[in-house]
């Protein structure tokens, strides 16, 4: 027998990922916070439910998509949360990103309760998840994992269960500290570029298929440099995720002395209002220490 | 008529392109400090010169590539260097990484003499020299890229002429900050995940085709942990790089934050003795604040 599906949270990841779900022929049951958002989904076959515990009550596989810790443990323990619907034998998968401790609680809570839990945190934004090419990284069982692949399928494209629960998100954290320490690299040879009067299409060109090059420089260095400020994935999300690493870095007593200083970077964006723009504005923060600019919108 | 070349400079990378102009069937005179050095290439066919200005007398084209600024300076200007040689008409075409400054007074000298020169450092290691693929950053005019575009076809795959004078050298070091600082973000993501109990080749394999791929992660990252610190370009010479770009950001009046973090980290590798190791042994640096060790040599 198919699994039925819940999908909680219809964000800005959510809503691309449910609408693969409901394109690759499943049974899905929606809830979000805010309500209107399933009505959509509604008209294209889910079905709506009243609460995180009335949608764990139809569903054998509860997926998750929400903001941070906090929203999970809402979500999963809160009083209408899943917790109090959902039956043995079911699976929880979270693909929030959210702290590896946590997870792990959360795991040891639901296994109490006879249901089993895999982390499956993302990659690849918003066009990601809307074209079903997201990297998804999991932690829990073969077991599992073998049951969910499926639903992983129409979401995603490279598929890796990474180790047992919370693995995910640790893995998620490591692609995140790649993610703005090499957006902190482009942002420093942009500006060091910029200073030196380069053309900087040419420039990205010339180094970016060598020893140089990372998925940072080719999108969203270009990007940068006709000052396209406009989100993959938001500075305040990103900060967020900065911040789960470095707890878990605190943690496990690990200094990390580049991701802390991107860390203070954003902070100081967010403080100049500019948290809703995407992470790779970072470059503003060292343009701010630089009194520079790198490179010029297209004219209009 | 095809010109004649002259190569100054048969080190790590100077011997793979020499060989690779024979190979395309230029003729070719040598000149380098250390005489014995020249003995394989008069074997494969080239004309061995006494001095540089004895070899700039015998041809219209002398690239060179030695390792630092005052290097270049002895080889042209020096007793017996290029300028007391070198007929006008001629080129100079440079391809060591040194001063961007330092490379458009040289070329004030040559032009007075009626020479034209290219700046045109390469990126993509002793590999990419020996199998002729390297990254070619051209500074110059038009007329001279054309004239020594065949002598860099026998060279480089990657050949972009990126402006004038001097260009080529900072778009070297705009190379040269995103190794160093993508190497910086490889460096931390992987203590984390070594910390966090993670598999590593499982880790990067999950990550590395996504937003936080680089070059530095897939050849790198899968070298540092299985402890191969074996240079494609060591630290002494990364360093010197780094250098070059701190002191080109000094004259331009331009903070860089990270790259200066990781200038002082590879000073502290070579307090230990460690410059002779490959650039991605950054690493070692970071492990060595953390009192962690990343990864193990695969057993012998």
């Amino acid at each position: 027998m198919t699994d039925r599906v819940g999908f909680i949270g219809l964000g800005i990841m959510g809503r691309g990922m449910t609408r693969n779900l409901l394109n690759a022929g499943h049974a899905v049951t929606v809830w979000n916070r805010t309500a209107a958002r399933m009505e959509e989904f509604v008209a294209a076959g889910a079905t709506a439910a009243a609460s995180p515990a009335a949608l764990a009550a139809v569903c054998e596989v509860v997926i998750l998509c929400v903001s941070d810790t906090p929203d999970v443990e809402q979500v999963l323990l809160g009083e209408q949360g899943v917790i109090h619907g959902i039956r043995p034998g079911s699976l929880v998968i979270d693909m929030s990103t959210i702290s590896p401790q946590a997870t792990r609680d959360l795991a040891a809570r639901l296994a109490a309760q006879g249901v089993a839990m895999l982390d499956a945190p993302v990659s690849g934004g918003s066009e990601g998840a809307a074209r079903g090419t997201l990297s998804i990284m999991v932690g829990g069982s073969e077991a599992d994992f073998a049951r969910a692949l499926p639903l992983f399928q129409a979401m995603g494209k490279t598929i890796t269960r990474v180790g047992e629960q919370g693995a995910g998100q640790l893995v998620k954290l490591v692609n995140q500290i790649l993610v703005v320490v090499n957006m902190l690299a482009v942002s420093e040879a942009l500006l060091f570029a910029q200073a030196g009067g380069l053309d900087l299409p040419k420039t990205i060109q010339a180094v970016a298929g060598g020893a140089a090059g990372s998925w940072m420089l080719s999108n969203r260095g270009t990007q940068a440099i006709v000052r396209d400020f406009r989100p993959g994935f938001t500075i305040d999300l990103q900060q967020k995720d900065v911040r789960l690493v470095l707890e878990a870095a605190d943690q496990m007593g690990l200094p990390l002395l580049a991701t802390g200083m991107v860390y203070q970077l954003y902070r100081s964006l967010q403080q100049q209002g500019l948290g809703h723009e995407g992470n790779h504005a970072l470059i503003k923060a060292l343009e701010h220490l630089a009194l520079r600019q790198v490179g010029a919108a297209p004219d209009a």
